[in-house]
């Protein structure tokens, strides 16, 4: 890999070569992929990259660290829509709002950025076993990503996990074992047992390679912007892995000279869990919370990524903002009801930050935002049936129907 | 509309104008969008095509019903992958196999196609209402499709649509009504409430736009296929609209010279509800059958398209094939653990339809298929369960673990 110097531990600064299974730094620290951007310079520039006609997170091979001959894994990850929400900012009072809908990903979550990386350094390293630990979606991700390149997976949810992301993870032919505990439980039986049996690791906090997979959502909408800077852009945070990914994306446009400045991340988690919004908030170190929300995917207590997550925070002159539940919720409805887009609620809590911080005065009326929605509200049925109540339920005759319109209040005008 | 003739009944060969609001022939006949090809070859060539930036079904406006000045639709729908499924190729014992995973649109299923069209033309007849019946998939994909561009939406389903269906479209923002009774009750009362009220009407058998909108993932097939047309293309059939619309797309292709050649079409339906293969196979007319099978999205013993839908049989010298609930549930788990690809039971039925026709040595070994996936396996998680039974569940505890892999025969090499 040309394009790559080595793996650094953000703790020590140790330096290690990248190899493809290249793990945490021996001080416990995760290591930070460092690229020699004078060398990317010289071999991209954004007139190449419109000219490309791959449509996924591989257009950007440059900038990712994998070798040259290291095929293209198989699923169309990436190049998720961009969406102008005009409508839905309007509504928020803010000047200019997009959507990126990363549920539009071949197993509906941003996550198959990060597996579908797992997957391309699991075949660099000869690995025919891919195992993680996940609240779901990397789960489902990386079967399926997996499944797609004929590489097999064993994989550990905590008993939690909804119903469709196991089923969908099943489907993709993955062995998978449901643990009776927290997340942190999970990761941890994982853990020993990919190191007895040596299988090839894609927990996100370990192997340094994921968030450069996940990194792609932040070269995306800045090219999808036309390389124009928006002032935030908002994120669920779990694990902290995405957000540092997204981070390090938007460094590496930086760095190579495709974007002049930096947006302002805005951080959102759950108020039932937000160990990082409290450290940022504090301004102290973090520590473990107990994971009470719906947002099942940002259920994190004991976030794995906590020191890439919290750079990224407080490089960026991030805010945090945490929502509640109900909010969760109504950012869900909202953002289908403005813009066609259904969030799972993990998916939908950064438009639910968005609101809370323009309700509380804290965002200038002149922002431009880009508001990321990590998953698909098909993952997780339960809670959008939950937060849209039950349909009007009749027999096939238009008398009931005139009654049960009249009794909810709906008022038809003829050709309306 | 410079491309577009007229609309001409399929029963009687009346000609209608044009117009967005166009229905049913007085006759009682569906209509045919019928083009001007001479025209269209003269707008549009491959290189014109190959080098447009757009990657949606819009990409194709010189062959879609629309006035040049209505805008595209706001959600990302159609360019859907197209996968090379080699490893199930290999266990099938054909070819060549190609995936079009459909599942991969804004809502998820195939249907978007054509809501997208139905948003396009409610636009160009001024209406602010759009309402529809359907078994589900329809009805989320119009309320998503509205909802990103502004529209109100009333929808009506049979009782039996699955939960997660309905919860995106009421997330959507739609007024839903579930009526209590089978499909064709559903679109019995939607009939009558969207006469009452003049709504712009999305049944795909009333309405002859629609197809126009589903022909194109047959555009698409083709040109992702580099215009070398195969053997065979096989898709699931439930009201008779998609595979009339697929074929309509491959006829349009041959009629301007882009194909040299057409495909013979592989209709799939459940054995529980086949009312179309039924009439193929004895050659006879159909007639209403019940609704006996857990692929909800085709359980339809009323077909409302037939005559669209025989008649693309008919004149691909197609093939039909009914396959039960248990080869759906087989080809749903086939399909993710060769291709990584999830469906709903109704999307992989032409998968399971290929299966079949395999084992019954009725495909030459030589064959290069095309098996469209219709819907995302998210839609209907608890046939997927059903499907795929329970993970193993135990506490994080390495010992137990080891326990269960021997429970269940699972023995692992070390770095497998």
């Amino acid at each position: 890999m040309k394009n790559v110097k080595c793996g650094r531990c953000v703790k020590c600064g140790r330096e290690y070569e990248a190899v493809p299974n290249l793990t945490n730094c021996e001080c416990g620290g995760i290591l930070d992929i460092i690229y020699d951007y004078d060398y990317i310079k010289t071999t991209l520039t954004k007139e190449k990259l419109a000219a490309r006609d791959d449509r996924s997170m591989w257009r950007y091979r440059e900038l990712l660290p994998v070798e040259e001959t290291t095929p293209n894994t198989p699923l169309r990850v990436g190049w998720s829509p961009l969406y102008e929400a005009d409508r839905l900012a309007k509504e928020l009072g803010i000047a200019k709002l997009w959507v990126k809908d990363d549920g539009q990903n071949p197993t509906a979550s941003l996550k198959d950025r990060a597996s579908a990386m797992a997957v391309a350094k699991a075949q660099e390293a000869g690995a025919k076993v891919i195992a993680c630990s996940s609240t779901g979606n990397a789960a489902s991700s990386l079967a399926g990503n997996a499944a797609a390149a004929g590489l097999k997976t064993y994989i550990f949810v905590p008993s939690r996990a909804p119903k469709g992301k196991v089923a969908q993870l099943m489907t993709f032919g993955a062995t998978v074992v449901s643990v009776q505990g927290s997340y942190e439980d999970t990761f941890e039986l994982s853990k020993q047992a990919i190191d007895k049996w040596g299988w090839y690791n894609r927990n996100a906090a370990i192997n340094p390679y994921l968030s450069e997979g996940k990194k792609t959502v932040g070269l995306e909408i800045m090219e999808q912007l036309n390389w124009e800077v928006p002032d935030y852009i908002a994120i669920s945070v779990g694990d902290g892995c995405t957000i540092a990914g997204l981070w390090k994306g938007l460094k590496d446009l930086y760095a190579i000279g495709f974007i002049d400045k930096l947006p302002r991340l805005i951080s959102a988690q759950a108020e039932g869990c937000c160990p990082l919004n409290r450290a940022i908030a504090n301004n102290e170190d973090w520590y473990p919370m107990e994971e009470n929300t719906l947002a099942d995917s940002i259920a994190v207590g004991v976030p794995r990524n906590a020191d890439k997550a919290l750079m990224a925070i407080r490089e960026s002159n991030g805010i945090v903002v945490n929502v509640s539940d109900e909010e969760i919720m109504a950012a869900q409805k909202l953002l289908g009801r403005t813009c066609g887009v259904f969030g799972e609620p993990a998916g939908v809590t950064g438009t639910a930050g968005i609101k809370k911080l323009c309700e509380q005065g804290k965002l200038p009326k002149d922002a431009k935002i880009v508001s990321v929605v990590t998953g698909n509200g098909l993952k997780d049925v339960a809670n959008a049936i939950k937060a849209c109540g039950e349909p009007i339920s009749i027999p096939s005759d238009m008398d009931l129907l005139l009654k049960a319109f009249a009794e909810k209040g709906i008022c038809i005008e003829e050709a309306e």
